[in-house]
């Protein structure tokens, strides 16, 4: 037996519950202690129901087939419909809601032998960027990120391997540089979104947490995600990185000017060339554009809402009555037209396919995951500027951990790849975090804020 | 009291029953009086419980405030979640299942104060074109097209006024054509698709059927579309319609090439400016890249199923596993990898950018609907290659119904408009119903097959 599972990854959960050599019970127990002592300071969960979980975990252990994630534990956004559990969207109308039919990804993750632990604390409708209750694990006065606050800050927390997020702009990235946890934002839809809820068509993507770069090849396993069209690459040398500063530079941090200086020198001591991606001018009007798609899509997918709960925000009657005059971030929206946003999804349409093609002499790119550390407070969950861009694009998106800003706090870059070429950005990613690791150990030995739950 | 409320459009039974002139009861009972008698013959319905109709009619007659749709009967495609009925995708894993939570659509229509009548017949997860119990309201012997089978017949037998589909191929304007009747498929995502199965995400689309242009304004306005950028048209005149035949020509049999041809010769009567409009010589890799696309996705969207249902059809598992050597409708797959679904994104990315501009000229544009017909035989719902290019470019189609084939049965035409341009489209295609509604009273006198029923 393990002592202490709750810090083991999934693919070490995985390894020893399909051995027989630890039990999904051992594996609830173990993180259902870790959720008692840390929930008062991080509050992650929206919904978690012990016996429930122990319940699950005996299930499994008289399960005669074990799946691939046999007794991981995992979090669930609580956007996301689960049969068993409520899924309440941080808002008034749906307290106690319990749909009948689990998501997609629920049903797939149950195949495959996943311990559901419980839903975890999203902003409302994972649509604005006010804060929940959950705080950074590192730093109690910090936000975690947002809208995946819960599902970020438990992974990061130790309280469970695995958790799934979703992004709209950057609502999975920017949690895991926050918290310092390794994110994956697939390509879009390549993991099914069928049952959660909706904001952007277009922009919606679920996103999955984990602690190591081997548990996202895991999950992408699980998912289903496409055979690589090459082989996976197993050391840094020889990658042709792109190394792309997006439109948003001048929001750029020195935290982040400063991690990314030192992931791209880290891929260079590892043998990858590293090489400016400057991308295309059309490409500055995507923050703009993103604003405007999302407006748009806002418009149709809370239209229900707006009509049956008049005590909703006013942020989304006015979305879906045209009348906001600032988005969700606090940003002029301007009057757009139908012919504005036609204009919007014109220019999206141009920069997805042209994308492909600037991209194209790149094996990955690498790019920040967010402004900089995590900021103080947690009424308001942070900026998206370097996510949405690539939200927008559609492709494939992981947080690298393991740099520490000034404040000691986690601080992530990120490796995009091109559409469904997940599994090379994943492990791109985890050549990069183990070196990252590797030179942390030897730049950085103690990590303060960390080293006071780990 | 009218005496034969089922006879009723949309508009007029909301007029009357806000005006107090009819109860919501007297509708129901006439509405199921209509599907006692018919549903031998048409059999539209998977779920249709009388008791809980006249139930949901009481409560409607006891409301203070009378939405925009109160008292109006609706149909629903059994993919569509409802918190009070079966949501069973006609397959046998869920057979019986309520999801607790409805679709975003159906909370919209509860807020108009509709009469959710029942549940009408899908094919298996709306993703297959084999043809369920539904027959064609016009003949028994043919199909009444899919995968919104039993919507379009519903609403084609005077059964409700008005039902919902859906559209990733053709599944919403297929039967339209085939059965008679005005359908709208939206701008993609102008309406939630929240709460509904998914198969393509970028091609699902939610699709309304009703027996009137009128219906279908009034719908836009329940379903809160965009307003339109310029005075919506009254009269054909002075009309600019583009005439597109798309690459599908070839197969366009003589009663659509006459269909087209007749309507086009409507429309000029009317006043309006007809002329060409032919697609850049891109567009003909659409059928192609619309097929690749839907593979692609269709193992996201299935992944959970394929997992979960050893028993289902071997073209499920297959286009999860990418075993498949024919797609649903008997195309052969060929063996796509990761760069050839990354190229067809980055098609349907160019095209949709550029349809903006090439239909720019043009108010809306004219095109085929089906490749004829309604074909003989219930086991096949029919060809969506005149329905899948607009599908793929997430515009809005209106099937204009009033034409008549040879064999007597009814044939439909499209009215195309750009993204977001819905009621525009509805207007136009309002217009030239009417005039060829008019058109059709003077030449052609009597349907006997419409007769037999109506």
């Amino acid at each position: 037996m393990v002592s202490t599972p709750n810090q083991l990854d999934a693919t070490a959960v995985a390894t020893e519950t399909r051995a027989g050599r630890l039990s999904v019970r051992e594996v609830a127990q173990s993180v259902l202690e870790r959720i008692e002592l840390r929930d008062p300071a991080v509050r992650a969960w929206s919904h978690l129901d012990p016996e429930a979980v122990l319940a699950s975990a005996d299930g499994l252990d008289g399960r005669e087939t074990r799946g691939l994630l046999h007794g991981v534990p995992v979090g669930v956004k609580d956007v996301i419909n689960t049969r068993d559990m409520p899924t309440e969207h941080h808002t008034a109308r749906y307290v106690g809601s319990v749909p009948g039919v689990d998501a997609a990804c629920i049903d797939t993750l149950r195949s495959a032998g996943a311990l559901l632990v419980g839903k975890t604390v999203t902003t409302e409708f994972a649509a604005t960027n006010t804060g929940g209750p959950t705080r950074n694990p590192h730093d109690p006065e910090r936000t975690p990120g947002g809208s995946s606050s819960g599902s970020g800050a438990a992974v990061a927390d130790l309280q469970v391997a695995v958790a799934l997020g979703t992004q709209t702009g950057g609502s999975t990235i920017r949690p895991a540089s926050f918290t310092g946890v390794y994110a994956l934002k697939p390509t879009w839809n390549s993991i099914s979104r069928e049952g959660l809820k909706m904001y952007s068509a277009t922009c919606d993507t679920l996103g999955l947490y984990a602690r190591s770069g081997r548990d996202l090849a895991l999950l992408a396993d699980v998912f289903h995600l496409d055979e690589p069209d090459r082989p996976l690459p197993t050391s840094l040398a020889g990658l042709r990185v792109g190394l792309c500063r997006t439109p948003a530079w001048d929001l750029a941090e020195p935290a982040t000017r400063e991690a990314l200086a030192t992931a791209a020198g880290v891929l260079r001591d590892g043998g990858a060339e590293v090489a400016e991606l400057e991308l295309p001018e059309i490409f500055e009007e995507l923050p703009t554009v993103h604003r405007r798609i999302l407006r748009r899509e806002g418009r149709s997918a809370f239209l229900n809402e707006h009509l049956a709960s008049p005590d909703l925000p006013a942020f989304f009657h006015e979305m879906v009555l045209g009348t906001d005059t600032v988005d969700s971030i606090g940003w002029p929206t301007g009057t757009p037209d139908v012919a504005d946003f036609r204009a919007a999804y014109r220019v999206a349409d141009r920069c997805r396919a042209l994308y492909d093609d600037v991209a194209s002499p790149f094996d990955v790119v690498l790019t920040p995951s967010a402004p900089g550390e995590a900021p103080i407070g947690i009424g308001n969950t942070g900026s998206s500027v370097f996510n949405s861009l690539w939200t927008l694009l559609q492709v494939p998106v992981v947080n690298v951990p393991g740099l520490v800003g000034p404040a000691g706090m986690p601080i992530g870059v990120s490796i995009v790849g091109r559409r469904y070429q997940d599994r090379l950005a994943v492990a791109c990613a985890g050549l990069l975090g183990a070196a990252v690791a590797a030179r942390t150990d030897d730049v950085a030995p103690s990590l303060p804020a960390m080293a006071a739950f780990r």
